[in-house]
């Protein structure tokens, strides 16, 4: 599958549920397989914190696929014969969309601390601006994982009309204080390194110097990632050959799995987006805007599927749960299925453990809308 | 009830597990209740990571007591009017006992980081000289919690004849893989810090200075002493007031928690000594030296008191549910009491929640040896 990156230029505001105004912004995509002529075959595919656009098939010379790759191509449960699926990047994040690192058309110069928060109904609210410069009303589906399921849900209250299905795993309706304290450590990581310089680090250097408060944020997330039972399994108390136990400096395996982690991301992501992100994470709750989650779920009209992991200690699946058990108490059972994965690997289940799932996704795809469209 | 630190010196050998040796050693500790006359109703209480041998009562002028002060004293769940009471500060912590920061008389400098590596096993051998000294052959009791339970643990299958009864809450027969990676974050935060030059950092300046590497590793072990539900309950999704919610540096009241908890341990506990009880927790694996943890369990004599809290996701009910298992599989099940409290507060319900366990351990307390002694 041949991809390339696109990139869409807006010349117009972006008003931001914070109040703040985006004069200006540009959105990186990425589509696979081809839209139909009356348009009906579009699936949009959310990403999670520090994934991009790049979902699936490679570029020229690259190593390893797109983050979803063995979910989306031909004959995969994504069908790119049969849709037309858009992948998009986030605000906020560095690869390629307006970032932090953008400029600021009224001062010619980059947004760095001054960029506004951008939240989760921001960032769809801009993708529908895509959509829209790309004829596309309507969409078959909105799937994402983790923070692309808060994007997905989003869609589903605050966007009612626009998809028929949605599925969102391993992910949540606001986002628990637990995961607010991994973020923490990122976060007062950055804000508070030297290296940070109060936002104003030169890009390359920084990640020359793996920052350290990234780097232990980035730990911290691995971590939250993980379960104890997938670290078990992976690592267990296993001591890395060449250290000696009693050094103090002396590493087991789990210790150097974070420690490659943590550096190799601090040389490729950027803290600033990193703090805009875990922000915006963070924030995320969709009821603001309700009386609570029975009202704002209450808007959807879309088929909801609900998918999480056993090991999940990030975004557990009671959390889901409560989702699924809102529908019902709202009556509407036939419009929400709820999958509960066996799985230890996790938070990451959902990016690593695809053909556990990939059949619920595949007859998600094949529903049509049961409720009545307004 | 009125309480001093005192300081045993002891001007001999201490040979290490890693087959380094200390030259010479010093324990600071404490004492509650009465020595009777035959010796025979001592209880030794371990403390943990960060804790001290500063157990119960108050100094002169202090506003909170000793950690553990709900269980120990007069009338209490251990009841210094019939027990006498003994908790000793464990070696490479920074509260009296020797220490990267003591001389090393062979180059009459600080040791910093030449400090050798000490294990849960050192330590317990050090505390065995001090009963020896003080002239206490035989422990009605050792009890302890988190890393005192490892040392409890210790004491039971190394020093066999030693006590009568062992009483370990929220611990675990082997640290793992999970909890190691907690520790990580501050290890590599502390070795990685500018601030820790090398070992070699000044020491009230590094205080004074809150080490960032420290702040965040302490803020990494506050998540996990937490749990998912404590959090809910302690702090929801509540915002600082003072702070807004679109602004990038805006607080949720967890992140004020870590932020004030990362700063205050930063100000008050040694960035070397912290290094060094992390990698004895790590390295802390009972089974070590035998075949395997029924093997480990096997050289145990005492009555064994195994009390594990639901919300515990550091120490999780079921590893110490595998000791009792163990002793059963020895058959050996009149030894062992396996008691699982029910409890969301997390790792730190064994300090916190005296009230649920208390009785369980006062009656642990009035049991005898069953087994025959060798």
């Amino acid at each position: 599958m041949k991809i390339s990156t696109q990139i869409a230029e807006f010349d117009e505001p972006l008003h931001l549920e914070s109040g703040r105004i985006l004069p200006n912004f540009k959105l990186a995509y990425e589509t696979y397989g081809e839209l139909n002529s009356d348009k009906s075959n579009v699936i949009v595919v959310c990403h999670a914190l520090t994934g991009s656009h790049h979902a699936a098939g490679r570029y020229d010379g690259d190593v390893k696929p797109g983050w979803w790759d063995a979910m989306i191509g031909d004959g995969k449960a994504i069908d790119t014969t049969k849709f037309f699926v858009i992948c998009v990047n986030i605000i906020s994040s560095p690869f390629g969309s307006t970032s932090p690192l953008d400029i600021d058309k009224t001062r010619n110069s980059q947004w760095r601390l001054r960029f506004p928060v951008v939240v989760i109904s921001d960032v769809v609210n801009a993708q529908m601006r895509l959509f829209s410069r790309l004829g596309i009303k309507h969409a078959h589906a909105v799937i994402g994982g983790s923070l692309g399921g808060m994007q997905a849900l989003c869609y589903a209250i605050e966007h009612p009309k626009f998809s028929d299905n949605i599925v969102i795993l391993a992910s949540t309706y606001a986002t628990s204080p637990w995961a607010i304290a991994f973020n923490k450590i990122a976060i007062h990581g950055i804000l508070n390194d030297p290296e940070f310089k109060n936002g104003n680090y030169d890009e390359n250097e920084v990640k020359s110097k793996e920052m350290l408060g990234l780097v232990l944020g980035r730990m911290a997330g691995h971590v939250s990632f993980l379960s104890p039972e997938s670290m078990k399994r992976k690592f267990g108390r296993n001591y890395v050959a060449t250290d000696g136990l009693y050094e103090l400096g002396g590493r087991f395996e789990v210790d150097r799995y974070l420690e490659y982690n943590g550096n190799n991301f601090a040389k490729r992501f950027d803290p600033l987006c990193y703090l805009y992100i875990a922000k915006m994470m963070n924030i995320f709750d969709c009821t603001r805007h309700f009386e609570d989650l029975k009202d704002a779920m209450s808007r959807i009209k879309a088929n909801l599927t609900l998918i999480s992991f056993t090991g999940d200690v990030l975004f557990p699946p009671q959390l889901m749960e409560k989702m699924h058990q809102t529908m019902l108490d709202l009556g509407r059972s036939s419009q929400s299925n709820y999958i509960q994965i066996e799985s230890d690997y996790g938070h990451d289940a959902f990016l690593v453990e695809t053909e556990k799932f990939d059949f619920h996704i595949k007859r998600a795809l094949e529903c049509k809308r049961t409720s009545k469209k307004n």
